[in-house]
């Protein structure tokens, strides 16, 4: 499978280099998020639409507490979380929030801070050497990474943008000569490979160099963010558009990823759209930024906590980029169920998105947004298998499989091809481990990513999914993954039944594992469960593991094992297999064996088909982690050496624990065993109640 | 020390043994907790007091659900959690239910069912032998446990006292004679023992006995249950109030079975109060039946969760009981600082004080329910060492720290003589790990204690307390245990300073232990700390080891060890030892050693005084548990072997993680090292500024 050939994308892209309009003449400001319209819509309107209102009130309580201390622009020292680090952080966004605040209250007080500090920064900045923390491969000056240093930009030119007609002629001079023109410059030629890329990263680097671009009237500036450095389009804004979203709208990173990049994408798209309107940049590409943001939103589950694909940390759609991404795409589509979403995060966007989003709340326009089954495909031609979302309920109690078959996702990519994860109740059941690492604090590694990140997370023994031989999909090595990704083979969504299925035969060589995923609710079983089918095939004899890293305490299973009371173990050597305690290891005398465990007030049991020769284990994350960077979590593991195998399970939730009212209802499974059918077409499910249940699988 | 001289008291409960009233002549029903003046005040204000009229909507919505379903009365089988178990609990909510909405609405149908169903137990009860599940020694007949009878008891008499006068006399004496005879009969005679026992089991039999005596109007059982089968007074109701609570309203047995012993108090004390008025119940004893339930709800912490002080399990003053403790206690005291509980609770008793309650929340009565430091003494006296509870800040943010040193509390006791547990920024950060039990599930050894709850969480070593030779208190002996009780030395309550001391001789054989806790708030400090001063002294030479169940995840040490990263064994051998493992063991090269941990946004860091000779070790509980039954949590111990110890620490929150906004504060702790003043009066606080601070510990 070729991933770089896209003529039709680039062909795309040249259409807007040739209609790129010159920006020209005087410019009014503020230009970018927040406009010159959208101030006087703000000061005529205050008071009367709350969510906007309190937003405001927020940041001038903030900053009314801060405008009158002394300026600290400190001499750059500290990695993520260090004192330097957070106050160049602060910085930022104060400057950002002042300059709001002097558009809509035009109180000087507001514009000086602004000017104080970015003359301070002006006077800084041109003597400043790369940053002393060498841990990133892409160093900024004024953090240790270039990253922050572009988020700075993206923030500042807004700020700058407010002050701009307030700043004298020489003031300005002052400050765009010694620090916006240096900035640009390191941004995009010392780091001219970043902002060339097709990266996240180097959307952060375009959207800061083409928003003070555009605030500085300077179209070069511009015309270089928008089409890469040569103004050719094969690099720049516009390339990123065509190349980083799958035509679903995906971010090949995931989801956390995803919600990361979303903001200057979305930020930068709306600054183009206020300023090259004629450009109609959120059509481009069938509208794929306000896409984007709903397939972001469609990837978390019903508390808005997005699925821990990939190195992913706990992030929810109330996060600022999605504050972005919900107002932004609100005043552009004017989808009301994006109102639901915004009256959640309880904030908005001090610019014209966010107004309109304000007042069509306090307009009661607001409709419930739907959480629904989907297919969303990875890849920019959509080629490269997808990520499959299966639910049932509603956002109230809503059961939901994820099932992850995408292509590698680059540098934030997991090896778990495959996997699955298990939501219910409000809970994650069965989790994805997503990424070790403490953002931003400090002892941690200077809060950047852990050894164990690669050394656990990213292994494919970290996911629910197929191991072969104790090793990770391709050998653990990020060049040969990214050259595959799966086929998806099937989707189906109906009601009470969804599918979704998909195939590998690249991530260990000789074998091919298939596995198809169904959601379905029965009505002789009360919850929605989940049949797991699961097959390996391979001329030769491998060791197959498959395991389920379950949330809950362990309440019952239907097998006998050995613990590994008094002394333990690692269960491996290498590939992760070496953060795993060996807790307990068992077999079945029946052709099944089943485990249950409790998480907040639910049971939930797996139940496996099981043969003579395979083998039940109880793990433990947290072997060969001297510096406590794992979490302690537990898995439920099956293993068989054989050819051919096919793993076959269900995932039940079930019955009630109430220690309030203390009782409990159903803690045993409803399921007394389980068979695939001869033509392994369907799943054959025996209730206690000896109700014999038939469900296709294929 | 002995506990049993009580003559005060004694005379106390003769007293209303010589003006107990006969009860005499027809009486009015209902009569218990609701009345009939309390019925016909209920219609009256219907629809006008919500919380009253969202109770009622709630039982009435259940139970329309149901009267016209069959009638379910299965032969008694299983044990708590089971389906027989769990179907005669439903059965007797479901009358009490019921009985409520005959009353107030007066509509048959409810009448009929209770009918229906009572007269099925009359048909089945004469027959019942012992239940079959022989895992109490106290056995009932409908339940495994006596106790679920008598609570049986209890509700199913207030549905009968509502469906009295509905009754005809013929199924009246039918019902009487083979049911509640039989059933008083029963437990009162067949289990006279437990009916005068002075223990809460005790106190659920009187209620069930007195108020179906009540409602038959049978004077002699009302007697016996409120001066014991004799009828002299020395067991009983009112001997129970005169000895199960101290002088401050504290159950011995502790907070959680403080609120599961508080519902028959309260509610027979409410029938009491309902039928004899002239005994005026709640002046008894300086009002104990209302400090009570003030002294349980004070052994909460912010969330209303009830410290996990002995055999506790998670549990709130949301919880049944405390509903009617609160409504009752209310409509006893007017303290309108309990209507914010109440409506926190969300619900009210359907009777005459939950109507006041809700009645005075319609008229915004509420008053904020103010949680106060405090030292609540135990022992029917009050001298038999106490709980101090120290507490800074309000409910939104409140740093917590328990001290328990009281008596043993019977068979629910632990032997955890002078441990602390802390709560911090809504969670609680140094833990009591409670019982080991997952309360009616079945598959957990049939919803009863497990055997780790005598190995593991009853032992000394489970508790932030001294464990001497790896030993528990009194050799882990009750009636050892129950001889004795620590003294509390002291106990200051100043703004920001506050202290309890309290000292023990008895627990280990030749060592005296002492423990001062200091809470305080110091302006060189962000947040309130405590200082933990902890002294072991003997004449022979011992292993002295102070564990810290701390909750979270491990950040930081400034000390180096040794992780036992490849293999893992327990760190002993008996005693609760055994359920522990070694994870690591180091020393400190300072005289002072500290290790940061991170609990929500929050860090929290140990500094602890050491000497060349002080191991430390990072502990995991979960080893020798094949059932896997134990909660897998950590713990930072010291250990020194020596004759004289003093274990001098500092524990001190700090910082803020903020991954929403993706900042982090002060990771590491503000303290760079502390010392003892020579004259042990108190600690010298040197913070990283440099500043030396002295606070008094004694």
């Amino acid at each position: 499978m070729k991933r770089k050939k896209l003529p039709f994308i680039l062909s795309l892209a040249t259409v807007f280099l040739l209609s790129g309009t010159e920006t020209s003449g005087a410019k009014e400001h503020p230009c970018l998020i927040l406009t010159k319209s959208g101030v006087e819509e703000a000061q005529r309107i205050l008071g009367k639409a709350p969510l906007f209102d309190s937003t405001l009130e927020e940041i001038r309580a903030e900053i009314d507490g801060v405008v009158s201390l002394p300026i600290e622009v400190p001499f750059p020292k500290d990695a993520g979380g260090g004192y330097t680090h957070e106050r160049h952080k602060k910085n930022y966004m104060q400057m950002y929030h002042a300059g709001i605040l002097y558009q809509i209250y035009k109180d000087k007080k507001y514009a000086l801070f602004i000017e104080k500090m970015l003359k301070e920064y002006a006077g800084l900045y041109p003597s400043l050497p790369l940053h002393p923390v060498q841990k990133s491969k892409y160093r900024g000056k004024l953090f240790w990474q270039g990253l922050n240093e572009c988020v700075w930009l993206v923030h500042a030119s807004q700020a700058y943008d407010c002050v701009y007609d307030f700043l004298s002629a020489q003031d300005r001079k002052y400050i765009e000569e010694n620090l916006f023109y240096p900035m640009v410059e390191f941004i995009s030629e010392d780091n001219h490979e970043t902002f060339n890329k097709i990266h996240n990263h180097g959307t952060w680097a375009v959207a800061g160099v083409g928003m003070i671009g555009y605030v500085m009237n300077d179209n070069d500036m511009v015309q270089r963010a928008l089409l890469g450095s040569d103004k050719k389009g094969d690099t720049g804004f516009l390339r990123q558009m065509d190349m980083l979203f799958s035509p679903d709208g995906y971010f090949t990173e995931g989801p956390y990823y995803q919600r990361y990049s979303l903001q200057p994408f979305i930020v930068f798209g709306q600054a183009i759209q206020n300023n090259e309107p004629e450009r109609d940049i959120f059509a481009y590409r069938d509208s794929i930024l306000t896409k984007a943001v709903n397939t972001s939103l469609q990837l978390a589950y019903t508390d808005g906590q997005f699925f821990h694909l990939n190195d992913a940390l706990d992030k929810t759609w109330h996060s600022i980029e999605l504050v972005y991404g919900v107002d932004i795409a609100y005043s552009v589509t004017k989808d009301a169920g994006l109102l639901a979403i915004a009256e959640e995060q309880g904030r908005v966007v001090l610019g014209d998105a966010g107004l309109s989003v304000a007042k069509a709340l306090q307009d009661n326009q607001k409709q419930p947004y739907l959480l629904k089954t989907s297919l969303i495909r990875d890849g920019s031609e959509g080629n490269e298998g997808g990520i499959g979302v299966l639910r049932i309920g509603d956002r109230k109690d809503q059961t939901c499989v994820v099932f992850k078959a995408t292509a590698q996702g680059m540098g934030h990519g997991h090896f778990d091809k495959l996997s699955i994860s298990f939501y219910d109740n409000g809970k994650e059941i069965l989790q994805d481990y997503g990424a070790a690492r403490f953002l931003n604090i400090e002892p941690k590694n200077g809060g950047h990513y852990l050894p164990e990140n690669d050394t656990w997370a990213k292994q494919t023994i970290a996911h629910n999914t197929l191991v072969v031989d104790e090793s990770s999909n391709y050998g653990g090595k990020l060049e040969v993954a990214e050259k595959y990704a799966p086929t998806i083979t099937k989707f189906t969504d109906r009601d009470n039944y969804k599918l979704v299925a998909a195939t590998e035969s690249n991530a260990y060589p000789g074998v091919t594992m298939s596995r198809t995923v169904v959601l379905v609710k029965l009505k002789e079983i009360g919850n929605p469960i989940v049949i797991d089918y699961f097959t390996a095939s391979s001329e030769t004899e491998h060791q197959y593991d498959l395991p389920f890293y379950f949330m809950g305490q362990l309440m019952h299973t239907d097998f006998q094992y050995q613990a590994f009371s008094e002394f333990r173990e690692p269960l491996g050597k290498d590939n992760g297999y070496q953060h795993i305690w060996k807790e307990a290891m068992g077999k079945s005398e029946k052709s099944s064996a089943s485990m249950t465990f409790l998480n907040g007030n639910r049971f939930y049991t797996i139940t496996t088909l099981t043969t003579p020769d395979t083998e039940l284990f109880l793990n433990r994350i947290g072997a060969n982690d001297p510096d406590f960077n794992l979490r302690n979590e537990p898995a439920f593991m099956l293993r068989e050496r054989t050819k051919n195998k096919i793993f076959l399970s269900v995932i039940e939730p079930h019955g009630e624990f109430n220690p309030r009212e203390e009782y409990t209802a159903q803690p045993y499974s409803a399921i007394q065993n389980i068979g695939l059918s001869p033509d392994k077409n369907s799943i054959q499910i025996t209730t206690v109640n000896q109700e014999k249940i038939m469900v296709a699988i294929r």
